[in-house]
Parts: C-alpha cells; structure tokens; sequence
C-alpha cells in the first residue's frame, strides 16, 4: 500500500475522483445492512464471563473478624476488601469506604453532601454559595458533565492534554475565583483519550494555590488497573501527594470493579483524607446501615487478593486489546495520510479518540447511523455535549465481537473520508 | 399467681417491702453477669439461615427479555422482581422501581432530590423555602428522624394511635401552614407500637387539604409481610387511595427485603406515582447506570413469585412469634397488676412498645445496662432523642435466641419494677 495524499492537497478533480469513490464506498456499505454498536464503553460477554465464578459465592458468611456478613452494619465496607483496593490504589486501607455498585452514587453522593452541608474546610454549604463552578478537561466523560449540570454547577473547560490537564490553564482559573470549587479528572486511561496523569501533573493540581479553601479534585480512577499493553501505567498517588503538599483534603479518590467483575453488580469504592472520609461516613449513616457486604466477601473470596485482580485484568486484556489494534488498523488502512484525522493509540482504559476535520463530526456520526452502524453523539465528551469544533468522536470497542469492531471501524472510516471529501469540495 | 396490687396503692410500708425485694432481685440479676442485647431490630441468624440459598443463585445471567444482568443497564430495576413486589404491595408493576440494599437510602434519595430540585407541584426546590417541617407520629423509627434531623427539616410530633396517626392533630398542623412538607410513618406494624394505619386513617391523610402543594407522605412499609400470627394486616394502598383522592403525588411508598432475606443484601424498592417516577429516575440516571440486576435475578429465583415471599415470611413468624410472646410473658409475670407498664402485643413487625411510668424510662434503661442488658437509648422513638415524658422503651426480641429473650426480658421487668418503686418511694 502506498501512502495516500493529503486529502487537502489535492485538486479539483481528484477530490471529486475521491469524493465519488467514497460516495460509492458507502452506498456499497449501506446495502450490507448492518446493525453495529460502538457507543458504550461496556465490557463483553466474553469479559463478564471471566467472572461467572462469583455466581456461586461466597461460601463463607462470615468475615475475617467474625461478623455474619449476611446481617446488618459495617458502613464502611469489609476490611479485606478494603485492603485490596487499598494495595491496588496506594493507599492506606483506613482511607478506604467500600460501597455499593456504583462508584458514580459515590460521586453523587459526594457532591450532594457538599451541596447540604459543606466539607472539610468549607466555609458554608454549597449550595449556599452565589456560584459554583467546576474545571473539566475536554475531551471527558459524558456522565461527569451530565451530573453537574443536573446540579447547575456551571462547567468552565480546559485541555486535556496527554499527561494530564493543562496545568497553567488549571492555575489561571481556580486561582482568583472562589466559586471554582472542584476538578474532575480521570486520571488514568482517561475517557476517551486514554491520556495518563503524569505524577507532575497531580503534583501541581494538588498542590496549586486555589481561592476557594475546599477546592476538590474528583479523581475517577475508573481504569486504573486496565492495562491494554505490558506498559503498565502506575497512577500518581494523588493522597499521599496532596498530604505532602498540606492540602490532604483536596483529592477525593473513586473506583470500581465494573469493568472487572460485573459491571452492574460490582463494588466502588472511595479513598479520602482521614478527616474526608470522617465527614462522609457521617452522612452516609443517615442514609445507610451498610453496605451488600455479601457482595464484599463474595469479590474477597473470587480475588484472593491484590495479586488476583492483577491476573484477573491480564485475562481482561487478552480479550479487549485485539479490538483496540483492530480499530487502529482499520483506521490506519482507511484514513492513513490523508490528514483529515487523529486518534488515539491508548495503552489501557476503554475508549479510542477520533478527532476528524472541524465541522464533520456531526455528520460522520449521521451517516454511520444511516449505515447501521452507531456511535456516541457528537459532542458527548464536552459539558452540554457542545463540542466547539464538532471534530470529536468516542469509539467504544470493548462490547461487539471482533469481527464486528472491524467491520464497524472499516465503516467508520469509510465515513471519516466522504465527510471529508465533502466539506473539502 | 394472684394479681399483684397496684403499686401506687401500696403502703409506704409495703411500698418499702416491694422496693427491697426488688433490689434483692436486681442484685441477684447483676450477679449473674449477663451480656444480652435487645436494642436492634435485626433479624437472627436462624432467620438469616432461611435465605442461605441465595447464596448459590442465580442460576441464570438472563432476565426474561433476554438481558445479560452482569452488564450495564435497566435503572427501574429488573421486570419479573417489580412484578411480585406490585402483587405484594397492591400497586402496578408500571408504579414500581427496585433499587440497591436499602430502602432508607432511597428514602434518602428521594429528600434530596425534593431538596435540590424540588417534585411534582413544588413552586420551588425545598432548599429554598424559608422553613421546612415534617409531621412526626410518635413513637416512631429512630433512623426517620435522625435523617431529617442532618437534613436539618424540623419535626413536630403528633400521637401514633392504634389506627395510624392522629388525623386531627395532622390536619391542624398541615392545614394553614406551607412548610409542612411532609409526614414520615410506618403504616404496617408500626416501629416501635405494632400499629397498622388503617383504610380509614389512610384515606384522611391521602385527602386532607394541605397548604403546601407539594405535599408528601413517606409510607416506610417496612414490615408490610412481617405477620406474626394467622391474623395477617392489609395495608391500605396508599398510592390508589391517594389517586381517588385527587392526590396521585402524595404518597411514596417503600419496602425492602431487609428482613425477609439477608439484612444488608437484600433489594429495596419503592413505588409511586407516574410523575414521581419519571421524576425520581431522572436524576437518579445522574447518579447510577443501574442497580444490582444479579441481586434482583438472584430473589426472583429464591421466591419464584408473591406466594413463594408469604411463605418464606410464613417460615419467619415460626422462629420470631415465640419471642415476641416471650416478652409479653416475662412482662405479664414481673410487671402484671402493678399499674406501672404497657406494653404492646404486636401481631407483626419487629418490636414492642414499653411505656413505663412517667420519668423512668432512663433509669430503667441505666439499671438495665449495668445487670449486662442492653436496651435502645431512652427517647430513641423521639425526635432528637427527647421522650418528653420519659417513658417509652423499644424492645427488640428477634436478634437473641429465645431463651435470652427470656433471660433479659425477666431482667428489664426487674428494673422497671425497681425503677418505679424508686419513683414512688
């Protein structure tokens, strides 16, 4: 294969030449009937069944210190599990709430309680500032803005770049402005980019001066252990670095074994500050008497420990990262040197960034659809879903079957190059 | 056994007999070094045990659509288990969304939501009233009040009667003032009186007019299946009552599993209205992509159907029933004639309700802890803790094994008798 030319170096009538064959590409792919999705970051059959052993436990009822798991109490979650997740995080396991299925209550939780009451270092409750604020990276994830603009936190953007968020563009925001209250980040893996926090970069989010005294940086580790190479990303230790920076209760820390275990029926989990976490157990006592500790010990027998969700997640990778090489080749294949898009090559996580030509993604995405094949709306990774230059899409590859994720992608870029062709004609 | 003379009528003589009997009696019990624990209601592990096969379900991964329940998805919950809970509750499936393992988390969900957003018919979001108040039927459940004491919402008690709340004090109180948001009870045998509300009852609280539009009763029916003789209560239907009336909005109902499998593992669920549903999963969406789907398929399989959950409850009054009658024997031997105690004969629920004589209830409750019985906190049926008259103690008898109901409860009948001679001497 030769490398194409940039489509925008060409002239008239080869674009029209490369219009027409793209156009005839398509009609070709529109009669295969296809009924393809690439728009939720969900994990396969072939993944959940990895998992099918903790239909039958857990075989004890009882935990390490003797409770019956089966009654009530223990808000703050089995102590083994907690270690666990406390190893996998580089925390402490006293800085550690176990909860229930969704590490995405958590947050919401979180967020509710500061509303109501205030945190650590708040000077009133939230929702009796005049304003607030959050910084979000863009490209991120659709449910984080979703959540906030339910709360009407107005959402101010900034780059996510590839080892973090734009750290000065950080700075200039929360420095001057108290009602800038909170930063969410997926620090590893991130969603869609893929992008990973460098330790620099945690180093000055935690570290940074900011106006308001409870600033938060909502760290949603969701893809910390979801390795797609050798190249294991470490994420920073983002308590233990804000602990050093005098700010311990700037980080709040979020994860799940969603995407481990069953991604409905899994356990989330938080780490926090000594007085954070103080603060949280108090008012998730008002609302709970504990958590599905069955569920606890059910994920503490299947793990074993530490060591076993490691060995778990290769088995999860041996599944997923034929997809993600699928959707890079069939990309490369059909979009290489062209210069009319960019995207991701992530080593973990569960997305693929496409960035195409300004202004074509809303179309690209309209005529997958027509083609059967459908994608994540246009903008979903930006706050409203309001993507500036329309150029961003999120590939999803982890639910269809292989052949499917090919013959989905090999469309996708079929479609990249008629929008393409047409915006450049 | 001849009955025993009242106590007020006694003989200071006599008086002082009975008092020095019965602190030989209590010496003795504190000699015997007792470690017992009526204070919870959690159910014991002979119950728990009922429910061990949960532990080896579900056998399937498919709902009856054809939904993998390991993967994401289905926030209302899953169909065939808000099916039985709508046969087992009078509502329709369509009114039902189950959640996770708590029912007074979605409780507390659905206050927050009032709270931030406002519901159907609210001018405003709760925060932003200038006062909020909920009518409180006293004795009620500790956990109500002290959620609404952290919502900082006040309460203002009205009686509980046999029948349900005092519909007149209710009416008063609601009648002319719009921060009256609210009225939580516990319709079915009650916590801690036994009392079950009855049609009548229900159908005023469902239609009196109330100044604030937004009106809502919290129906916690915790133990609507938690018969402990032949003679099972109906609840009222609250939701179908509450439509007649031209108020389909007010009532919110909840239940759960809690004490019919395992306490801190079970499903909880509430129905409503079609507006309050559409309403609640709104922002529930903002903070959950679904609830633990395998749980829900995991009950649907131990009970098969509405049948199956009354005969497990069946299988629940023949362990708990004795202890219950166990307390009022121990109550009727030690206290019987005396004209110093009631208490309640429950015919379901989870507790009983001592009142002993005005002033007492702390002191019963101190000498108690000190022969090694542990009883709830004197007023824990109270808002804030605060029994005006100091007399209302809340026994739970499922968690021990009978004979250390028997133990204790001969026990507590002590140091009430004490407590009172004291009183009177």
């Amino acid at each position: 294969m030769t490398a194409a030319a940039p489509l925008a170096s060409l002239s008239p009538a080869d674009l029209a030449a490369f219009r027409a064959q793209k156009q005839a590409d398509y009609d070709a792919l529109c009669a295969r009937g296809l009924a393809l999705d690439l728009t939720r970051g969900k994990p396969s059959s072939a993944q959940l069944d990895l998992s099918d052993g903790l239909l039958s436990l857990p075989t004890s009822t009882t935990d390490r210190s003797g409770a019956d798991v089966r009654n009530y109490g223990g808000l703050e979650g089995l102590a083994e599990l907690r270690e666990i997740f406390a190893e996998l995080l580089w925390v402490e396991p006293e800085q550690v709430v176990c909860g229930g299925n969704s590490s995405l209550t958590m947050m919401h939780q979180t967020i509710v309680d500061l509303l109501l009451w205030g945190g650590p270092g708040s000077e009133r409750p939230w929702k009796d500032e005049p304003a607030l604020k959050f910084v979000c990276p863009v490209p991120g994830y659709d449910r984080h803005f979703s959540m906030l603009a339910d709360f009407g936190i107005e959402m101010v953007t900034v780059p996510m770049n590839a080892d973090g968020p734009d750290v000065e563009a950080v700075r200039a925001l929360v420095a001057d402005d108290p009602s800038v209250k909170g930063l969410w980040i997926v620090p590893t893996y991130a969603n869609p980019s893929g992008a990973v926090c460098s330790r620099e970069v945690a180093t000055e989010l935690m570290s940074m001066p900011t106006a308001a005294p409870d600033f938060r940086v909502f760290w949603d580790n969701a893809y910390a252990f979801h390795h797609l190479t050798e190249d294991e990303a470490k994420s920073a230790d983002a308590l233990a670095i804000a602990s050093g920076c005098g700010h311990p209760d700037r980080p709040l820390l979020f994860a799940s074994t969603s995407k481990m275990t069953f991604a409905g029926a899994g356990v989330a989990v938080m780490a926090m500050s000594a007085a954070n976490k103080a603060w949280f157990l108090k008012h998730l006592a008002m609302a709970s008497i504990g958590p599905d500790k069955i569920n606890h010990l059910r994920h503490v027998e299947f793990f074993g420990d530490a060591d076993g969700v490691r060995a778990h997640m290769r088995r999860h990778r041996d599944i997923i990262a034929p997809k993600f090489e699928a959707v890079d080749a069939a990309l490369t294949t059909g979009l290489g040197g062209l210069g009319i898009a960019e995207w991701s090559k992530p080593t973990g996580g569960y997305f693929v960034n496409l960035d195409v030509l300004d202004g074509t993604a809303t179309r690209i995405i309209q005529l997958a659809k027509q083609a059967g094949i459908a994608l994540t709306p246009a903008g979903a990774s930006f706050p409203h879903g309001d993507d500036p230059r329309d150029r961003n899409i999120r590939l999803a590859p982890t639910f269809p079957p292989l052949e499917q994720v090919e013959t989905a992608m090999a469309g996708v870029a079929t479609c990249v190059a008629l929008a393409a062709a047409e915006s450049l004609s």
